[in-house]
């Protein structure tokens, strides 16, 4: 404990932090210590033997209940309790009292520690939008200032995590609060970009397995944290979230356990924007992982653009107890919602827009609905309006995935009487999904409009293709959307087919060009909303 | 390479087998070697800048284009290439020819050097099943002999695998034909039934991670391996086995690539059977990661017995290029199929058990379905004879989860015609699932039936509970199952009150008494098929 307190009073007063060989106990014990040596002449103490029940049959076996009873005397119980089978008084006297009990370490119950996190107004940070879908941005960087300023006024109890990731998810505004931290060895060119200091809050390293243990342990011991990571390498952790969501669960079932911050996993770099990386990087499929955890603490978001994505971000860090998933791609995207439109959008979690939306007043001929950034915009460019004047297309946008199940499902599920008027009862929905498509089915088959849900998403077709090419393969392009649109509403399954004949030749020009250039046509990288 | 020999000849000659330090090159470069040293005053050669496009601007920005000009001239393309833009003749010859080129080594692509297995007839492993759900073994040991006899006949290249569990999966047979490698220290005891060896063949180490690795290198240089995991940790390896399936699929379509053996991966010590371990051993969402990869690649089996895990295992040790997933519990479980019915409904992958159905020649009254050991008994057991004299049920087991999956989706997938004659197009199915249930809604979602499917399984409710309680918390038992019918059948809706009651005494019953005692009514643990 001296040499703990030592290193801790140099570091503060010279304030030259170095790495320190912390000391500590190590007991080394056999394994089974105080089971029986020998049984029947096997091995147990100190042996792999001790791992498992030592005797499964003493109930019939009497030689080896007589072991039985010789181990359990070994403790000397006559010495441990009184007559009336209690804790002799001198022994109750020997563990510390309070909080020095290891059990009630307030550190051990980190939820006692938690101090809520001072947040500036996220509204501050916001991207302006006169019109929706005109203008581009990259959706992270707004959600950088937002963190870097949380760095700022939270200078001890929230860290950023990310596997090496934090620059290139465009967060480095964290870097103006707090660098990257690092104790060991420095070289002169780390000064110019290195973004490295002894005392940084930015935890970096390419283990997302390192970062999630870190990160779970510093929520577990009351503190706050953000972690952003690739979406194809999220898996790797797989079975830590598992376990840490299970033991969420159960801690919350514990009247004496505090609740502690929220598990906060930014999910970027997406399967739909993989033109230099390939089908490694293609992987949506941790949504299916979470999905299957108690909807007690899951929560998914999809944010479409970056001022959704700021909403979002605040909501998850006032959180507690949760383990909520925010996916949302980097790289420069359509911004469709102002700060308060966007705010009023993820506060309902789905909803339809009207700007994009040509039913008002009338049951629509479809329902178009998107989820995730890239889905959104190509469904805005299928909602066929110059091919059809008089077409009725409603169009539904969905940030909380949850909403799609019932609310006897997830505590956000959405009523049946709220989804059946969004979605119709009986009008054909094309919904356009970021990740794997059949979970939208998984979470939306008790609907009674589900034979008419028809789901667009991911299907493992990938390569370094452009955005536009990958989304062809998949089937989640403006062109599939739309023919998917004229196939499935009955007004436009004949009068379509010059349209769809003419998507299909688009289809096959574009796939033209971008393998000719490398790049899509300048036309579908600057579409915008014609409206 | 004499150092390599030498190591080798050693081994050969005196039997005596050391963990040896083979010799290696390591070739340490800066990294971005041969970039520039700087661009803009940025050190880029030997730095993180390396990581990335180091000028991306060089179309607009002619100083960094000249930067470029100077980079590329550095590798003296004068010198290499002749006027025509050919490689220089004495160049060509530097390098090795045929095999001897890295490219073109066979270890490098397995599939040339793979020998199929030498398969021993898996018949010869069967467990008698007189009657069927009479009586019971332990599902994992037979399989443990077969693998037993192929470790003997294929001593040069096939492997087992497992994190320290071949014995705990009660595969223990297979140490009487090989020992598990180590090569470090033995000890005395080691002898009394420590199964190692300095040879052996059966690779343990409590690292799925690990594992997975030596498995898929072993694989992919030719050999063939089996390895058995406990469910819930398998997500460790999600990231491994999604990387590798996306491999196989990319192989598949290359022509010079040859075929490899399949990725057997058993999934045993599942969620119904965790009196011990409890809530964190409970997982059975591995599947649900599966099913998102290629349908070319995953095969997934639920083999509800010891026969049927057998003719299934055979098929997959037989298979190449895919991953077969294989659920099987290592406990005592009800046998159900003699080995030629277990081949005829392996082979058929799901299908009708007529000792168990009472509709023959009518259409039933409801269609029951079960998938999984465990969900197998306890839909079996919930048939409602006794309580229906006339009652017309279907009983329907599947084997092979992709026989779900309509024809159009998975080259295992059931036509319509055979689905729907299987389901019905308008009777309820009540289907027992061993994992999640909301994967057989998205596997059978576009059937004809769909609405009239209820599904039960998993849903994350669990600790160490006895095997029924654990069943009753996720509503997979016999009780539940029964009430589930009597729900859903038009005819028994108003009838079957009386047995719902009871059944949910039952329940009742059976709870206190499992709270009570630490385990479940004899009548329970004991039950068999009494028709």
């Amino acid at each position: 404990m001296r040499e703990i307190r030592r290193i801790q009073d140099e570091a503060r007063r010279t304030a030259a932090v170095k790495r320190p060989r912390w000391p500590m106990v190590i007991l080394r014990t056999p394994k089974g210590w105080t089971a029986p040596a020998e049984i029947d002449h096997h091995m147990v103490e100190g042996s792999w033997r001790a791992h498992q029940v030592p005797m499964t049959d003493v109930a019939h076996n009497p030689a080896h209940l007589q072991i039985l009873d010789g181990w359990l005397r070994g403790y000397k119980p006559e010495q441990l309790f009184d007559e009336a089978g209690k804790l002799r008084a001198e022994l109750k006297e020997l563990p510390p009292k309070g909080e020095r009990r290891m059990s009630a370490n307030p550190a051990a119950n980190g939820g006692l520690l938690r101090r809520a996190l001072l947040l500036p107004d996220f509204r501050d940070y916001s991207v302006p939008v006169e019109k929706p879908a005109c203008s581009e941005v990259e959706n992270t960087p707004p959600l950088g200032r937002f963190l870097r300023d949380i760095l700022r006024e939270n200078a001890n109890n929230f860290r950023v995590f990310g596997p090496d990731e934090t620059a290139s998810n465009k967060l480095s505004a964290v870097y103006e609060a707090s660098k990257k931290v690092w104790l060991a060895e420095y070289f002169p060119e780390d000064a110019d970009g290195g973004e490295l200091s002894r005392d940084g809050r930015v935890m970096e390293i390419l283990s997302e397995h390192t970062l999630e243990g870190w990160l779970e342990g510093y929520l577990l011991t009351g503190r706050h944290g953000f972690f952003s990571t690739y979406e194809a390498f999220v898996h790797v952790i797989d079975s830590m979230f598992n376990q840490h969501a299970k033991w969420l669960e159960i801690g919350k079932k514990l009247s004496w356990r505090a609740p502690i911050a929220s598990l906060n996993l930014l999910i970027t770099s997406t399967v739909w924007r993989q033109d230099h990386n390939g089908f490694t990087h293609q992987d949506p499929g941790f949504l299916d992982v979470v999905a299957n955890k108690s909807p007690e603490i899951t929560r998914i978001y999809l944010p479409p653009d970056a001022n959704c994505l700021l909403s979002v971000a605040d909501h998850c860090l006032r959180s507690m107890d949760y383990v909520n998933v925010i996916v949302a791609d980097k790289q420069m995207h359509l911004q469709y919602l102002d700060m308060d439109a966007a705010i009023t959008h993820c506060t309902k979690g789905l909803g339809i827009w009207e700007w994009a939306s040509t039913d008002k007043g009338v049951a629509p001929d479809a329902v178009v609905a998107a989820c995730g950034d890239i889905p959104t915009q190509e469904a805005l460019a299928a909602l066929l309006r110059a091919e059809f004047p008089d077409i009725k297309l409603r169009f539904v946008n969905v940030v909380d995935l949850s909403k799609l199940m019932p609310d006897t499902e997830h505590p956000h599920g959405l009523p049946d009487r709220d989804f059946n008027s969004l979605f119709t009862t009986d009008r054909p929905i094309i919904f356009n999904f970021h990740a794997y498509p059949w979970l939208i089915h998984r979470l939306a088959y008790r609907r009674r409009n589900h034979d008419n849900l028809h789901v667009r998403g991911y299907k493992e077709k990938g390569s370094i293709n452009t955005p536009l090419d990958l989304a062809i393969q998949n089937q989640v392009d403006r062109f599939s959307i739309a023919i998917d649109v004229i196939d499935r509403a009955p007004r436009l399954r004949d009068a379509g087919a010059h349209a769809k004949e003419s998507f299909k030749d688009q289809q096959i020009e574009c796939r033209r060009y971008a393998y000719a250039n490398g790049v899509d046509k300048p036309e579908i990288v600057n579409w915008k909303w014609p409206f």
